[in-house]
């Protein structure tokens, strides 16, 4: 079964995925169970198109690359370390933001540096949880907002990788914006945040699990990477000015980073139901 | 011995201090041994004056006051213990900017609150190590800004008290400038810290020891109360713009915050050799 999913997911990556039968699945990687349905593009399969396509266009040999972290830029990281594996790609290192995106490149052999030796790269890979019109995007559901944001602001040019499901009118009502905050007086600092102009109306709820082990409900509060609070924002109206906002929030003592990133984006490369479409700023 | 010093404590502040024969030496608190010499006013006899003026022109009962940390503070500390005893004030309740000043406050009887309970601050008193002519300051050697920050910006009105040494033209020369920053990469944020236009020219140094033993220097990284590096800038020519500089920083991802306090003063009480003087925004 291993080798005949194998074989599919190799014929389906040099080939067009689409050719296969209505009846045939293939089982992804075990974090991804969704099975392929040929007759339509799941979202598995939107993912690792746009995916694909983000390493095909934008990285090339000898370049510093920052691969992001989640579902859609899963398929980032495995197309690059298939092109290193059969030579169509070489000298490239990379800077991952997580640390399971750090096993998923060395479980394919890819060449990873950190920041502290190499603070300039030339290009990002990573999905978003929202994207609106000015590629706008909220990012951070997986409470790895800081690290994300450290190396994509770093990199020449930073490509979003969503399906269509995340483009949005305007960011907030679709997905609370995170704000990693220090823990002391963190109470004060919720306080402090959702008394801003900019987050009038917002509820703002310090998240509860733990980040590390994904459990997205707990009685405990969860703890970033770095040892700080995260406090979900959640809007009911679109936000008006996000740029003000980002600036707002990143300028409250007790902030240390929040989900917005703004001014950013280089392009984003959208799977729909229609096919894949680049959007550039 | 211990009896004496109380007794001439006692009378150094109901009285004028100064009125103490040339030759009399009071032992101060044991962390501070320099000895009056009543003769000439002495740094902590200077100190002493300033922190009991603070309290005294500003505090009134029913006020929530932020007490803030250093040699000056201790005596602002000091005085509202005095005064709280005698009864001179009532309905005071304070909120420390540290573990070391909680722990005097909790000695004298001052009852204390914390930000999660009182966001508002009728007024905070701290001292500073830089001030310029804008009543800007520089703050953070003991690595506390971060929390003193916090409650300081929350007051009503934030009283600075510094003897005349701590006057400058211009802040940076002549006292380092601390960046609190989020270890992660810090190698990478310090580069960047140094890279920004406003901060051109420093020589931006982690800093070693240990924070919570206060010893200056060794082969450990120092690290805050909040989990996270200190990052000293040395300038050699003074800051231009440093609210600029405050808001380049704050905005770089890594930065936790900086110890630049700007456009948050009212006043400052400065003691000299000719005597009290207030400055006012």
């Amino acid at each position: 079964m291993k080798l005949l999913t194998a074989a599919l997911t190799a014929l389906a990556t040099t080939h067009n995925i689409s050719a296969f039968s209505p009846t045939t699945k293939i089982a992804l990687h075990p974090r991804y169970p969704t099975t392929l349905h040929m007759s339509a593009l799941t979202q598995d399969e939107l993912k690792q198109q746009v995916g694909y396509k983000s390493v095909d266009d934008y990285v090339k040999s000898g370049m510093v690359v920052g691969l992001g972290t989640g579902s859609t830029a899963y398929y980032a990281v495995e197309r690059l370390g298939q092109k290193l594996a059969s030579g169509e790609l070489k000298d490239i290192v990379a800077i991952p933001t997580s640390v399971r995106t750090k096993e998923q490149a060395e479980s394919l052999g890819i060449p990873l540096v950190t920041l502290d030796t190499h603070s300039k790269l030339d290009v990002a890979i990573d999905g978003a949880d929202e994207v609106d019109p000015d590629l706008n995007l909220v990012k951070g559901g997986g409470g790895a907002l800081l690290r994300e944001k450290m190396v994509e602001v770093c990199a020449d040019k930073f490509i979003v990788i969503v399906d269509e499901s995340k483009l949005c009118e305007g960011l907030g009502p679709g997905f609370p914006l995170p704000v990693e905050i220090t823990p002391f007086c963190h109470e004060h600092t919720i306080r402090t945040i959702a008394a801003l102009p900019s987050c009038e109306g917002c509820n703002a709820v310090l998240r509860m699990g733990s980040s590390s082990t994904n459990k997205p409900d707990g009685d405990e509060i969860a703890i970033t990477d770095n040892g700080n609070y995260i406090v979900d924002l959640h809007f009911t109206e679109p936000i008006k000015d996000a740029p003000k906002m980002a600036s707002e929030l990143k300028n409250t003592v007790g902030v240390v980073e929040h989900g917005l990133f703004c001014g950013m984006t280089t392009a984003v490369i959208i799977a729909g139901s229609d096919g894949i479409s680049v959007k550039e700023a």
